[in-house]
């Protein structure tokens, strides 16, 4: 039997077809243009805080030779401590992407046949974030997108329910709170109320919370079937080091810590974390700048006839005048100016901008005035 | 209805019993004991290299606000050249675990019902790497584990086939080469006989094989359906920062990629596997001292009265004389020698030790001989 590469006969027969149907999540681009404006991927524009760069010099040494703490425990005993719950109630993970993906494996079976099952159901809001549908796909589980009120609001427990859409024993529910791409936020009292109407597992994906006004933590502690990810990366800059976790009951965390990869979460990311946790009074104050700068820049862009909505994230969706927002990605990416851009219909005609420096807003609006100008 | 934490009426319906009937996989101790001699985890007892830290420390600034490269695109570069195959060919994964992890979960369907089907089977031989079933239990995946011959060589393919219980249409077949903990190598020769037998997709678990006289990297680019998994942790000194890779034919590989969370390599540790590739020669020679100190001290224990069976990694298993190993491996701890001890049948009777230091090696040696002498 000839199984060398010039064999293509026995080829798809390795890759199930469940596999090969999956359109793969794409991430926004990370390129290196020098002199490039990216206001793409929502990064936080200010470093980490000179105490957490020399934490984690300080840690780079014989000690990479070890393996890291397997359940991140000195960093959970400061989560617990900063959210007033037991380390019990935190499991760290490989950025909030991972435990997303966790969540998918761990509360929702896989479908079997063409059964329509509510326990192998991942649910979720549209728009939102799109790897949603991807996680569903790669599990082999059933993916339900229930849109969400024409200015993003959220539709009301009456509404859904009479809807008849909405599924309420869905084994999984994943809410962006506040939303990507949207940047709106939902309060507390209408996500309480969906939870305790939900009969499955509730995640709420607090990615951007720092820049909003409140926060939905407390309903991970009051209920058993709620989970509320949390971010390293977007506030706390540190996207490169991969730190996310999950609050929630300890059965959930239980759980999930079960399936999770032995040593999950790199050390120096842990250390980056746990130091970052020190000093919060430098990110508490770079969130009020970012903040500053969203309303100066939703203001200004307003001015020059874009359409802004709302925001309490680090981005603004904005619906920009005369031409299509397909064209202004590109006109603006000749002025080296990268925003992100959704082909999705719901939001087609809109850009995220991240909410850069004032000096990177400044710049956006420049370039907008000149090519509204010409 | 009452969802607050004090009623436990629903609580076991968030979990599905796939999940709570997991028995986790148990890695081993990393006790924070000063002058500790920690022979346990197979860790390199050297540092990365001078180059390796300093690459890291001139990273340690703003760009960890940034999103690291998705798909470490630098380092697959580097490692396709020291392949000799493509980037296309090379995935890289949060430790090697994670890959393994990925690779269950790609290449094998979740077993339905009680039907025995080929297309859900994870197999592996016994003892192996333990984690492997509790990967098979985590997708809900059959699993089967075939012994080994009583010195921990593989069974011939025509013993396989005689035995009828190893399957040679299993979806994924699990081989570590060399094995853990035997420490037994495979020859390539072997090795590539069974790849050839085998239907569905076969990893071939290089973790340890920079210890070994030969590697069967060869057959992951000869053969559609084999992939070799490597990691940076034990001979690279990177434990810390996880980064594992398989190599394998593209469409392994990109079917791999499709279900990857798309930041899964932290930026620091894509950063100090790259320098290490441009610093081979400082690791080489550590290569070969280990594997010195794993010859004398594999011979000092003989002498003592250890059964030790002959190694090409950087551990060594030892049936040691006069007590059972539970007990040596509680007299050692005393001594503050960690070891490793696996309740498990077919190795209970041994130790599996770290190739350290010299002088961590003569401690052992010492601490044997004081024990022995009571």
């Amino acid at each position: 039997m000839n199984t060398s590469f010039t064999s293509a006969r026995r080829s798809p027969g390795f890759v199930p077809a469940r596999i090969r149907a999956i359109a793969p999540y794409v991430p926004g681009e990370q390129p290196k243009i020098p002199g490039l404006v990216k206001l793409n991927t929502n990064e936080n524009p200010y470093p980490p805080s000179p105490r957490v760069l020399a934490a984690v010099q300080r840690a780079v040494d014989a000690r990479l030779r070890l393996y890291p703490n397997p359940t991140a425990s000195v960093l959970r005993d400061k989560l617990a401590l900063l959210h007033g719950c037991r380390p019990e109630n935190i499991i760290v993970g490989n950025g909030s992407d991972e435990l997303l993906a966790m969540a998918v494996r761990c509360f929702v079976e896989p479908q079997v046949g063409r059964a329509k099952r509510s326990s192998s159901l991942v649910q979720f809001f549209s728009p939102s974030y799109s790897l949603y549908p991807v996680l569903a796909e790669i599990h082999g589980a059933e993916k339900k997108s229930v849109s969400l009120n024409k200015d993003f609001s959220m539709p009301s427990a009456a509404e859904l329910k009479q809807g008849g859409n909405w599924d309420f024993r869905a084994a999984l529910s994943l809410v962006t709170t506040p939303n990507a791409p949207s940047g709106r936020a939902y309060e507390t009292a209408e996500l309480g109320q969906l939870c305790r109407l939900q009969k499955g597992v509730v995640v709420l994906d607090e990615a951007y919370v720092d820049f909003a006004r409140e926060s939905a933590l407390d309903l991970a502690l009051q209920h058993r079937h709620v989970l509320v990810a949390r971010t390293f990366s977007k506030a706390y800059s540190l996207c490169f080091q991969r730190i996310g976790y999950f609050v929630g009951h300890e059965d959930l965390i239980e759980a999930l810590q079960k399936i999770r990869d032995s040593y999950n979460v790199n050390g120096l990311g842990q250390i980056a974390a746990a130091a970052t946790l020190d000093d919060l009074g430098y990110y508490r104050a770079k969130f009020e700048r970012i903040i500053g700068t969203r309303e100066k820049l939703t203001s200004e862009l307003r001015d020059l006839g874009f359409e802004v909505f709302p925001s309490q994230t680090n981005f603004i969706l904005a619906r920009p005048p005369r031409f299509s927002a397909e064209r202004w990605l590109k006109e603006l990416r000749k002025r080296k100016i990268l925003v992100r851009w959704f082909s999705d219909l719901r939001v087609k005609d809109y850009l995220r901008i991240t909410v850069g420096t004032p000096s990177q807003a400044a710049a956006l609006v420049r370039a907008a005035t000149i090519i509204l100008r010409r």
